[in-house]
């Protein structure tokens, strides 16, 4: 594999956006390409991650549009990837491999949506198409009730009480719409407390309202290359060193929803090929559509040992200044969560972080970091692991 | 690039399904898996073509729910890939693309698509997404008035008229019709003549219900491989020899209806990675969802020269037994149209004709292939040279 560079980041501020789906994506690729200091003409292929589009803006077919609206060649390929809430993440993978493997020199990846034009009411059905239509839809679960289980089996597995598991969960929203104040991007950019947390209303027990992250749009955008034609062009090059991806049957094929075999094969892919274990990761991005999905996949990454992730959070391990840094954007909770385009924004921010141009949420020092994105209940998951010299 | 070699194929019979589109993959698929000699635990990756899962069962994110059907092993990773009709051209491709470059030493690619659940009005509204959702959609234009305006254009550019070109397109549908008899799998089954196609019911001026293929169900996978590794495992093993994929922006940004920048860029590809050129090519599958897409596909894929596509089809060079036959499975013309697995059964027949295996439509002698799909309204097309030894 050749080594793959990121030459440029773009990202449209996320919340609720006027513009559409092509729109909030051109401006996103735009920046990326200016601080590419390329022209779209030069991108070989496009790879662009999109969930909903046909329900969104009866939009199928979108890659080529972009394609066509950032002004590419007419020719140049671009291809669309769907895996859910993990899309993005699944075209920014596959851009870096044809780009290590020596299919491209130089390409774009990214991810759009518009979850805000359906209304959270269609939202929320769409995107349950993200699990099994025949064996588990017709139960009326969507995914807020398919995480309420993951923290009821937590508490069952690791024999902790659930008052307990919920104020470790109430912590990680708090610290993520604290960082999310310091994001300029950021959909929610608002302090909340513990008590706000526990006296907001029930979605789907024991999830209340700020457990769970918002449908927001947005789009986000990064320029790839090969390292050893491109590096030179950028002033603190951040690499792809490794990605991984993993699929799984639906909910009702996993034996233990704590542990979800598609993302502990991504990540642990994405850890080999970069040579590096979880305790050389400086920043991490990871997926929190639920708060109780930050505290167990803190466990799946390595960030903490199995039933210990509610107290690496209790100790503020996960805090900007903590241990491991998680979700320094304000995350999926409080930067918002424009569902095909959530895998380029994670990038963009540990790009950013690796660069050391986040300002007061700036991780020190930071020098690796990880993106991890699921996608649908556990069936997608794909990992990055970025790095600086 | 590493030789890539075709270990098995797959398909459903292509018509009215009652199965599922999981049900209908998974009989292709286990079809390809027991050609190759393997078992499902033995695939590294999936790479799939499905359009419009959401609308038809509710299903998004299908990619690793088809994995885990099939029995793939928890943790491999599973693909969707959306790019119109050429959804699952895309998925080969990619396969093909891992494959050759090493990421992956085998894989299954397919696609699948059950289209009728939802009625032609339906299936037509949704399928006009894979068009323009802002500029276009608004005028209220489907596929079969945008081939329309082909045929229009097309007589204009080169001062024909318009019954001549019809009289091409008519014997065109009589020969993918005749074809379509000879195939087991194909969804119509029935000899048509010049007459059936003239008197039928006018769709869009000037194509009538005869020039436009039908919306089916169905499914087609194929399992690709290193060839140094694998190849010992197949009595008479085919070779992706090339690919290409090109993109363009929608018809209200071509200049000519008649060229598509995105397919004459995907076969040019495709011809030079293989190291043909059109005069090399065997036996063709080609994307004739109307009559008058394989009347302007003759030209731009370099089987007739431009303006000489009719006189190609007069002269008889597109039949089975021509100069380089179109279309012998009965194309999406007879064969039928899923969407998304339309570019895997293309690639299907492609194979069992190098094979030899193809009974009363074999093309004799036939060492290589040529698999054309067109995605959109000219915006997504993807291109495969299949060889033989």
């Amino acid at each position: 594999m050749r080594e793959v560079v990121v030459l440029g980041v773009g990202m449209t501020k996320f919340g609720r956006s006027e513009h559409s789906m092509k729109e909030m994506f051109s401006m996103a690729a735009l920046e990326a390409l200016e601080e590419s200091g390329l022209e779209s003409k030069d991108l070989q292929a496009l790879f662009i991650g999109n969930v909903l589009g046909g329900f969104e803006e009866g939009q199928m077919n979108i890659a080529p549009f972009l394609a066509d609206e950032i002004g590419m060649r007419h020719g140049a390929p671009a291809t669309r990837y769907e895996g859910a809430c993990a899309s993005a993440t699944v075209a920014i993978r596959h851009a870096a491999l044809m780009v290590g493997s020596g299919v491209y020199d130089l390409v774009m990846a990214g991810g759009a949506e518009r979850t805000t034009i359906m209304g959270t009411p269609l939202a929320t059905k769409t995107f349950a198409m993200g699990s099994h239509s025949e064996y588990e839809r017709f139960t009326g679960i969507t995914f807020p009730g398919i995480f309420a289980m993951v923290a009821h089996q937590y508490c069952a597995k690791y024999g902790i009480a659930l008052a307990d598991l919920k104020m470790s969960m109430a912590r990680t929203a708090v610290k993520n719409h604290h960082n999310g104040t310091l994001n300029p991007l950021a959909h929610f950019k608002k302090e909340i407390t513990v008590e706000t947390v526990l006296n907001g209303p029930m979605i789907a027990d024991p999830l209340q309202l700020f457990d769970c992250c918002p449908f927001s749009d947005g789009a986000a955008a990064i320029v790839l290359a090969d390292a050893a034609k491109f590096k030179n062009k950028v002033r603190t090059p951040v690499y792809v060193a490794g990605t991984g991806q993993g699929s799984a049957g639906s909910t009702y094929r996993q034996k233990d929803l704590t542990r979800m075999a598609a993302r502990e094969a991504a990540v642990r892919q994405a850890y080999d090929q970069a040579g590096i274990g979880p305790s050389d990761v400086d920043v991490c991005e990871l997926h929190d559509c639920f708060t109780i999905a930050e505290v167990v996949a803190l466990e799946m990454l390595g960030f903490a040992e199995f039933g210990q992730g509610p107290a690496a959070v209790d100790r503020g391990d996960t805090s900007l200044t903590g241990r491991i840094p998680i979700n320094p954007s304000g995350g999926l909770k409080a930067k918002g969560h424009p569902i095909g385009a959530t895998g380029a924004a994670q990038a963009y921010e540990i790009v950013k972080q690796l660069r050391g141009e986040c300002g007061e949420r700036q991780v020190n020092g930071a020098k690796i970091g990880l993106v991890d994105t699921l996608g649908g209940d556990f069936s997608t998951v794909c990992s990055l692991v970025l790095r600086r010299d």
